[in-house]
């Protein structure tokens, strides 16, 4: 894997090769942790989903991916004393949302995507109207599976209302439904739009995942407010990266069609700020995100290990 | 207005008339205080929200329609003593789903329809893409606006979480998202089909709608289940008309361009059941959806008012 970062090259020592040895293994394990329980997710059946709308929404669900914003969640949780059982349903519903929101993102209204995790996007297999439908019901299902199911995992309401509160808001007008608006409209000021986008499309939906998480395990206030910071300082620097990735990477590196962005005249954090200044900002959303943990209580070295990892990552 | 059910031609009482007036005047209170309440709600914005998609959400809420799902929801709420300020929040996402369904239902990749209520449909106005996002936005707002406001209001989080779990489920894939997969395919047998799709697209959400209100105010199961039953019934009625007026009105009566199932060859009531039984089962389900009403307690009155003006309406 090159890094993106020339100052990193050649300075891993090996204690930050351990440090990293341990992310990793914690991030494959809660990875693989995810990816079962999606499995068995998209194999139990209600007779009144028509099996079209099942496959379609399996199809998007079990496409692959980080699980970056399940994982977040689950640690979250995991940081207040609610174990992975217990937090999943709440995982998962990020990762419907996002879904979600990756199959309308991809529809031809929209950005009009036929490539997405190296494979065909949805609408493409199944239709642009089971697309839509797809994505709708994940929607649903991303309050549905919790409403019913956290409950049965003795998590007590007040808390189940003030993690959807969280988790619906993230989705909604002034979270990342608000935020593709903005990223297809391009009308605001240049210099505010990355930052806007960014928050709104990418950070806001993060930043809920681990914070919800922690509501479920009874955060206090303060510690909600450093888990929000951090998710939103992770979550720009993530889309950052994302932005140079779409200049320097290949489709296959990518699992998607590169230079969209250019040729869409995105207002990306490249097209605004240039190449250099963009890996520069990178890094400091990154170290500010880092910063935001210190004043939590627990183990946060996976959540620093992220920070490190999703700004060096090459996909 | 002419009435479908020639049985019930020149057979109006003048207590029948007294019942239809005090019914008809309670229908029209309640819709003018949902009406007051949407505008109210429409009026308020954050500068998150950008302006295109406020719009957008705005004009499609406000685009008039006969309230029947909120004015559902607070009934079912007043009948358990929780009058209509504090069920507000709950009533408008019962509307804001049911809009949002309408809009994407009438996307070109779907329904393709430009005209929803005498108006342009949301995409002819605001572009496919606005109108995708405008749709999703609304779903989100469903609840992240009672889960935000609720709480706030009183009502104990085990109620919110009870009522957004049934209105999750009737959103999400075994409810409107399965039911209109269901009207687009017509691959089931003849038979079914009108049964199921009257089931998953109309019924569910008038049925979630009412016993919602109730749950709000502490209904028991009992009352839970007579109110699923009666909005169940209820809103097979409402469908079966609805399949009877696309091949009966004029599109300036309808608000909408009718002829549109048969040119789609769906499997309509009409189409499987003809003309003369599509009317009778309308009577039937009506007469069903009154039955379910005798064990709850208190003046269900308008719930029966509604079910004999909604199989006598022309639009």
């Amino acid at each position: 894997m090159k890094s993106l970062f020339r100052k990193r090259e050649g300075e891993v020592s090996p204690s930050d090769m351990s440090t990293f040895g341990n992310f990793a293994r914690q991030f494959a394990e809660i990875r693989a942790f995810i990816d079962r329980g999606i499995e068995a997710f998209c194999g139990e059946s209600s007779p009144l989903v028509p099996p079209r709308l099942r496959d379609s929404m399996a199809y998007s669900l079990l496409a692959g991916g980080k699980r970056l914003r399940p994982a977040l969640c689950l640690k979250g949780a995991e940081l207040f004393g609610i174990e992975g059982e217990r937090a999943f349903p709440l995982a998962l519903s990020f990762e419907m949302i996002h879904t979600a929101s990756l199959i309308h993102d991809d529809l031809p209204a929209m950005d009009d995507d036929v490539l997405r995790r190296g494979k065909a996007t949805n609408h493409v297999l199944f239709g642009e109207a089971t697309a839509i439908l797809a994505g709708d019901a994940l929607m649903a299902l991303a309050f549905e599976y919790p409403l019913r199911e956290l409950p049965e995992k003795g998590i007590a309401p007040e808390r189940i209302c003030s993690a959807l509160s969280l988790l619906a808001s993230a989705l909604g007008p002034s979270g990342i439904c608000g935020g593709q608006v903005l990223d297809m409209d391009g009308e605001l000021l240049s210099e505010e739009t990355p930052w806007r986008i960014a928050r709104q499309k990418t950070a806001v939906l993060l930043s809920a995942a681990v914070t919800t998480g922690a509501i479920l395990g009874g955060a206090d206030e303060g510690a909600q407010a450093s888990l929000r910071a951090y998710g939103n300082h992770l979550g720009t620097a993530f889309q950052i990266v994302d932005d140079i990735l779409d200049v320097t990477s290949t489709a296959e590196e990518l699992g998607k069609t590169p230079g969209k962005d250019a040729a869409q005249k995105k207002k990306t954090f490249v097209a605004v700020y240039g190449m250099e200044k963009a890996l520069s900002l990178a890094s400091e959303q990154t170290a500010l995100a880092v910063t935001a943990l210190e004043n939590l209580p627990g183990d946060t070295a996976f959540f620093s290990g992220l920070a490190d990892y999703l700004t060096e990552r090459t996909f």
